[in-house]
């Protein structure tokens, strides 16, 4: 990975020669959003959602994007080429820049907003249906619009898959303030309850994603608020976000269905 | 500011020769804290109580504190003397540091945290009374560990502090999910009700302010949970940071006393 490349504000440059200001707002206040694609066939898959998201994300956080759609299209392509990727995981960054004024909110000035894209390998989608528990720690916060961007703000989601690992888990569900089922740390939840499948609405607090929306029409899946007790009555899980699908084979110690090759064959190919 | 210099993992250098890399994760996913210090008369106010903190804070994200407090504090001063700074600003920032791997847990391996500090002129504290509202846009977490530490995760207030300048208000109050009064965008704070003072719990969500630590038993603070229909019988109020003191003359239009004489004068010397 020593010649790898990054495309960083409009031009493609040596990672090695690649770096952040100590001032950028990204680094000093989560001030920016990003995307993760999946590069499959070296294509980033629903390219056009992802970039539409991220100026949703942009707007909501007043950050105006460097450049139109088409340019950075034609960047993250001229990246994929420089690189050689094939299937490859490509994360599209926008901060609103460095700040040289201290503060949340300095005084009106003209910013120069940093935008970088890399790319990373794709880690193995297949793997053995997910242990999840419930978070104890942290919930999803239903009453921050940061909550359905994706914003650089994963501060409970670090909490959330650090509290997986110290029991032992896959992943984490995420309540909301609510009580109600959010997530997971990285994902989109799926459940099929009397063969019908649900995921939690956007007003829940959870992340407008772009495999959900996709997802939605496919299954025909009903967007339902999910509270704690019903997952007594779930048969089956998945979680989804950009990079893929993972299968859930246990929530709490309750053992569900394995509907791996039912999910890898008719849905969706990984 | 072409000359100043910064203290960046160890090391004392030249700002334009310092930067973060494209990988640090508290640039990616806002993995990290950070503390803002007054330097008065050359010295880090409360500096023992913001290294707690800081520690506290990385406890909270599992993230090793690269040097014991006698270092960081000596790198302090050692930036502040080649700073030749008087009265300042000073923030701490400490993150997990780069990652190889990508995502939000990598795999367990070597991590080297970054630590940085950085020093800026300190803003005026005398101003007129703020003009607050109670924000509509977000809400406070009472349900994250983030709320209560000094986290990278600043954009609910970035947020907050976005609607109190489209309001053409000087800052918001946050509530939080249950509907309480909280803390605005960067402060705690306190309320004169019947002539006793009070302010919200840390349960509520709010960040374990110094200034906040060290003001309750000066003023005999009571901790008290502050409805939102409370205000209505708020006398008095003043937000409170590390940095100084706000008085607030009005929320949502409804005018309070002007402690500006009182505060400044009796209390704390700002």
């Amino acid at each position: 990975m020593s010649d790898a490349m990054v495309w960083l504000n409009g031009r493609l440059v040596a990672e090695r020669d690649a770096s952040i200001s100590i001032l950028d707002r990204g680094f000093t206040l989560a001030d920016g959003v990003f995307e993760t694609m999946r590069v499959k066939d070296g294509q980033p898959v629903w390219l056009d959602d992802h970039l539409a998201r991220l100026r949703e994300g942009a707007l909501v956080l007043g950050i105006p994007l460097p450049f139109d759609e088409a340019a950075i299209g034609q960047g993250l392509a001229h990246l994929i080429i420089a690189q050689g990727a094939v299937e490859a995981s490509l994360r599209l960054t926008l901060t609103r820049g460095p700040s040289r004024t201290r503060g949340l909110w300095p005084p009106a000035q003209p910013m120069t907003p940093t935008l970088l894209a890399t790319l990373s390998p794709l880690a193995t989608i297949t793997r053995p249906p997910l242990t999840l528990v419930i978070a104890k720690s942290v919930r999803r916060n239903e009453h921050s619009p940061l909550s359905r961007i994706k914003s650089l703000n994963y501060g409970d989601s670090i909490i959330a898959r650090r509290e997986a690992e110290a029991r032992g888990a896959g992943d984490c569900l995420l309540m909301n303030g609510a009580g109600r089922v959010a997530c997971s740390s990285v994902g989109n939840v799926f459940v099929r309850m009397r063969g019908e499948w649900h995921t939690p609405p956007i007003t829940d607090g959870i992340l407008a994603g772009i495999a959900r929306r996709h997802l939605i029409p496919v299954l025909g899946v009903c967007e339902t608020p999910i509270e704690v007790r019903d997952l007594a009555h779930v048969e089956a899980m998945f979680l989804a976000n950009s990079l893929g699908l993972s299968v859930v084979g246990a929530v709490e110690g309750q053992t569900l269905d394995d509907i791996s090759d039912w999910l890898t064959g008719s849905v969706f190919k990984n």
